[in-house]
C-alpha cells in the first residue's frame, strides 16, 4: 500500500528528532509535514534543527520546509505530538478538533476522562473512549496518548503481572537517563559526579498514570485499578534508558519461576498482529544479575522492548525486579507510533 | 597530650589512603606504621602509591617506609585495617593475637558473634563484646569493625527513626559511587553512560548489618533488631557519595515534623563529648526536593554527616526519604577512626 | 583594618557565586551589595540563587538582599563583575561612570586599548592605563578586566618563558571544563560519552589576549607580544579545571632543566607582597608523566596556581608541556580578587 | 562462495569482541575457531566472556567452544589477532610458523622491518613485504598488521593531503576513549571528572607508525615518509571514538576548497573493489564548526570512516582541522578485516 502522510508538531525538539528518526524509513507512514514554532517556521528543517541523536539525520527530511505550529498548516491528517505540555495544553485541541488525528507523547492531557492513555499490548480497548471524546467536544478528529517515559516501561512489566498473579503494591525506584529531559534539558553541571532527584510531577505521574492504563473501560469511563504505587525518581548521568528498581506484592502466590514464564510468554496484539514497530518479544527477561544495564540493553527490540532481570524475593513485599527500557524510542515516539499503527490496521485512521 | 602512635593496614588501597588522608592532621593520633603487601613493602610510600584523592599526599607520609603487613612488622599498637576481606581474613586475628588494637573497614568479622560492628553514635555499647573476644579467643588486642559504606549511612538515619517511632519495615535502594570499589575497581567502560547492579554480597550485607548494629546487647551476646530490609544496590556514574532512597514502616505514628526534628535533634555520644571527627550535627537535614546531590553534599560535616531529603508520604509504606553520606570518609575510614577515638576517649586504648 | 565592602554584579551565576565563595571569609573585602537582574532584585539571596558549587553557600549571604544591577543601586564601591558579555558592555560603563571600582570577568572590554587586561604577576604595570581610561572616558571609577578562563593559564606559564627564552611560537589545545560555560551552559545530552569542539569566539580569545597581556605599555599604549599562537579550543565532561596541550618554539635555546626551573621559581609581585589571594607557588611542576589532571590537580594553591607537568621535547617546535588550571577560581573570580587585592595594597582603591 | 573460515586470537577481550560483531554477519568470513588463555579453553565462549559492547553478543557465536591460543588448536588457516603485546610477541610468529595468515591488531611487530603495517587505503602495496618476510622467517604463513587506533585515523587523512600538497609538519593533540584501552582497562576513578595524559608508548607509536605507513616500498624494504611528527595523547570520559585535533604544514600552498576537495574525492582500492567493510566515502568532511563530536560521529560509515571537520587557517603551521575516528572498529579490528578481505579479493589467502 502507499504509505500514509504524517506529520510531527514540535518536530525540532529532541522527542521530535526521534519521531524523525523512526519513521523515516516507516513501512506504513511517510513524513510530510514538520510543524514547530515561530523561531524556526519557514525555514528548511536541516537548516534549524540542532541534532542531537546518534542515528544521522535523514537527508531527505532535512530538505523539508518546517512550518507554524497552527491549525490549517498541516495536510497530513495523522499527526504526533512533541509539544512541550504547555504548547500541547493549547494546540492539541485546536488541531483535533479540525479533523486531526493526534498521537502525542505530551503530558497535557493524559489524564482526561475522556483521552485514551494508551500502551498498544496493554489497554488497546482504551482507544473506544474516542468516541466518547469527540461527542463531548464535537471533535471530528481525535486525541491518542502514551504515558510518561517512565511510567511506559513500569506498565509494560506490571500487565502481565497483574494478568497472572493480581497486584496489591508496589515500589519502584528510577534512575532516569538525562534524555528524558529534553534538549538543552538538564545542564551538565548537575550529571557531572552526580546525580538529581526530581523535583517535579515525574512522582506523580508514576503514581497515576499506571493506574490508569491498567484500569478497565466500563460504561465509557476508566475505572481505575486499585493497587499502590510509591515512585521515587532521580536523573542519572546516562544519555539513554530509564532503570526502574522494583518490590512488589501480588494478590496471589508466585514463584520465581512462574513470573519469569509470565515475562517471557506475555504476547498481545500488537505482537500477534506482526505491528512494524512492535518487539517480539515484547519483555526479555535477562538472567545475569548485573543486568539490565543501560547501555548494554536500551536498544533490544529496536528499543521498543522492555529488559526485565533481577527477578528474587523481597523482605519486605513479596518480590522484585530490575527493568530498563529506551525512554525516547518505547518511551516516547515509538510508543505513539505503534499506537498509529495499531489504529491503522483496525482501520481507524481514516 | 602527646599524640598516638597508629599504623595503616592496607596502606595503598583507596580506603588506606582515605585513612592518611584523616590522620594526617589528627590531633590525637600520629601515623607511624604503613603496612602493605609485598609488592610495596621496603620502599618509600611516596614511591609505590598511585594518589587517586583530591587531597593531596601528605609530604610526611610519603616519605614512611612501607612494611610487609605481617605481625612483628608494626610498631603502634593500635592499627586501622584497610585490608581486602580476604587478607583481612587471615590477618587481623594475627595481629589482635599479638596485642594490637585493631579498628577494620574490611567485611571479614562484621558478622562474627563475638566482634563488635560498631557506629560511634548508634551502639558504643557493643565494644563491650570486646571482654568475650578477648576471652574466647585469647586475645591481648583486639578486633572492632565498622560497617559497609552503604549500611553504615542507612543506619545512622535509621537509629533515631528507631527510638522515637519504632521500625517495622525497611525498602531502601542505592545508587552508590565508584569509590566504593576501591581501585583500580570499576572499570570506565560500565560507568561512561550506564550504571551496573550490584551482582555479589552488597545487598546481603544491606539486609544483616544494619540489624546488628540495631540490636541489643544482651547477656553478651546482640539481639539483633527484628524488622525487615529489602535492599537493592546500583552503582552509579558518581565518584563519591552514596545516595539511597528509603520507604519505611513505623511502628507508631509519625508526621513530617516529627520525623525531622526527630533527625535534626539526633546527638550521641561523639557529639556530647565533642570527639575530633564527630560531625556535629550528625545529620544534617535539607529541605530542598532536589536535595541531596552527591556532589553537592557528601563533603557535609567534613564527610562525616549523613544528609538526609525529601522527606514525604510513602503511598506503600509510612514515610520516604533520601539520604546521603560520604562512602569512603564516614562510610570507611572516618568511621573506624571515629571509633578509635571514643575508645581512646575512655581509656580503653591503653 | 576593617574589612573594604564590595559588591557583586551578577551575582546569581556561576561566577557570581564562585565571587562570593571566595570573598565570604576575605581579610580585606567584606560583601555588602549583591546585584543581579529584575528576576532576582527585591528578594533574598538564598531564595534565588540556584547554588551550584560543592562549597555551601555561606549563610550570612543567603541572608543578604538581591539589589538590581543598575547603576545607584551599590553602596560599595568597589564590585567584582560576573555579568553575561551583553550586559557587561552596557552596565559596567555606567557603574564607572558613577565612581566604581570594576574588576571584571566579562570579556566585553577587555581588549579595548584603554582597559588594562591584568594578570597580577604578568602585567601589573599596565593598571597605570586607567588614568588614560579616565581621561579618555571622562570616569571617576575604571574598569580592569581580566582574561577568559583558559587564556589565564596559558599565560601564566607563557610569561616567565618569554621572560628567559622569548617566544617564537605557541600551539595550545585546551580540554575546558563544563563550568566555563556556566550554569546552565552546556546541555548534558552534549557532554555524556562525548566531547564537543568550541565554535564560537574561544579560540579568537586565546589568540589575541595572551599578546595584550604579554605586551609591553609603552607611551600609554600597549604594545602588544609579537609571536603567533594556535589555539584548537574543546569542551570535555569535566566540572571543573582547564588542561591545555602546549608546544613552544623559544627565541633562545632552553634545556628542559631550565624550564623547569624556570617554572619553579616564578614569583612575582603577589607573591611578593603576600597578596591573600596569590599562590606561592604561582606555578607547580609536577614530574609523573600522567599529571596534571583535572580532578586530583585543579585545586592546587587553592585553585589559583597553575600546574605544569610533562616537560619534554618537541618533534616540530622546540618543547611541549601540558598545564591545568582552575579556571573558575584563577581563571575567573579569583583572578579578578588577586587584582583588587594588588590595587587595594597599593593605595589605588580609594 | 561460501564463506572462508576465520578464528579469532584474544576472542574474550574488548578488540576480540569487536572482531566477533564484525565477522558474525560477514560475506566473506565465517568464525569457526576462537582461541583465548588457559582461564577460558574448554569451556563455551558464552559462559567465559564479559560481553561489553552493545551490540549484542551473536547467538551462534555464543555456542562455540573456546580453545587454548596456541599453535595446532585452530583449524582455520586466516586468524585475526586481538591478542595483548606481550602474548602477540610469542605466539603470532609461532602460528604463522605453522602456516596460518595472521591479521594482527597488536603492536608487537608493527614496526618490525619485514613486517607489513597495512591501512588498505593507504599502503596496499607494501603487502608485498610478505614475501621478503616468508623468506627471512621460514614461515609458510605470514603477519600483516594494522596500526594503532589513534593513528590510523590520522593516516587516514594525511594520506591525501601527503598526495595533494605534500607533508612537512603535523602537530596532533589526541582525545581517546576509554574502549581503546580495552576490559577492564581505564578506572572509573581515573574518568570521572577527569581525563589523563598517557604516560606509556602512545605518543612514540604516533611518532613513528604513520611514517612507515606513508613510507614507499623499495628495494623490499619501507623508506620512512622524512615529515615531523608532534603527537600529545590524552584519554577523555568518552566510550568510543578518537578525536584529534591536527595542525599541518604542507610542501605546496593549498587553499580551504582544495583540502575540502582532496578529503572528499579520497577514494583508494578498496572503495574501488567494493569490499564488504571498505566504507565509501573513506572521509566524511562535516562543515560544522561544532562537529565532529564522538558520539554523534563515530558510527560514520558503519565505524569504518573518518570524520573531518574545522578546516580552518593556522597561526603556526599552515592549516588545522579536527578528525574523529571509531577506535575499535576502524581503528583495531574493522581494520584488520578490511585488510584480509582485499588480500582474500586478490587471491592471497589460499
Amino acid at each position: 500500500m502507499s504509505r500514509i502522510p504524517v506529520g510531527i508538531l514540535g518536530a525540532t525538539g529532541a522527542v521530535g528528532q526521534r519521531f524523525i528518526s523512526l519513521l523515516a524509513e516507516h513501512p506504513w507512514f511517510q513524513i510530510t509535514d514538520l510543524l514547530a514554532s515561530e523561531r524556526s517556521a519557514g525555514k528548511r528543517y536541516g537548516d534549524v534543527v540542532k541534532w542531537v541523536l546518534d542515528a544521522p539525520l535523514p537527508a531527505s527530511v532535512a530538505e523539508l520546509p518546517v512550518r507554524l505550529a497552527q491549525p490549517g498548516q498541516a495536510d497530513a491528517r495523522v499527526l504526533f505530538s512533541a509539544l512541550p505540555a504547555a504548547q500541547a495544553r493549547e494546540l492539541e485541541p485546536a488541531f483535533a478538533a479540525k479533523g486531526h488525528f493526534l498521537f502525542s507523547n505530551a503530558s497535557a492531557y493524559r489524564m482526561a476522562d475522556d483521552v485514551p492513555l494508551v500502551i498498544a499490548e496493554v489497554n488497546p480497548e482504551h482507544l473506544n473512549l474516542i468516541e466518547i471524546q469527540q461527542a463531548n467536544r464535537g471533535w471530528e478528529g481525535f486525541l491518542v496518548c502514551n504515558a510518561n517515559c517512565t511510567a511506559t516501561h513500569l506498565i509494560c512489566t506490571l500487565h502481565p503481572l497483574q494478568l497472572a498473579f493480581g497486584i496489591e503494591q508496589v515500589m519502584v525506584v528510577s534512575m532516569q537517563a538525562a534524555s528524558g529531559a529534553g534538549y538543552p534539558g538538564v545542564p551538565s553541571m548537575d550529571l557531572i559526579d552526580n546525580l538529581v532527584p526530581h523535583t517535579y510531577g515525574e512522582e506523580k505521574k508514576m503514581h497515576t498514570e499506571p493506574l490508569k492504563i491498567l484500569g478497565a473501560l466500563e460504561n465509557g469511563r476508566v475505572r481505575f485499578a486499585d493497587f499502590h504505587i510509591s515512585a521515587h525518581c532521580h536523573r542519572v548521568p546516562v544519555l539513554d534508558g530509564h532503570f526502574e528498581a522494583v518490590s512488589i506484592a501480588f494478590s496471589r502466590a508466585a514463584t520465581r519461576e512462574q513470573i519469569v514464564e509470565v515475562f517471557r510468554e506475555y504476547r498481545r496484539l500488537p505482537q500477534e498482529l506482526g505491528l512494524p514497530s512492535a518487539p517480539d518479544p515484547a519483555i526479555v527477561v535477562r538472567e545475569a544479575m548485573d543486568r539490565p544495564q543501560p547501555r548494554l540493553d536500551r536498544m533490544t527490540g529496536g528499543g521498543m522492548a522492555t529488559v526485565v532481570g533481577r527477578v528474587r524475593p523481597c523482605n519486605v513485599l513479596d518480590w522484585r525486579y530490575a527493568l530498563l527500557g529506551h525512554n525516547t524510542i518505547r518511551g516516547a515516539a515509538g510508543g505513539s507510533i505503534l499506537n498509529a499503527e495499531l489504529m491503522l490496521y483496525q482501520g481507524r485512521l481514516s
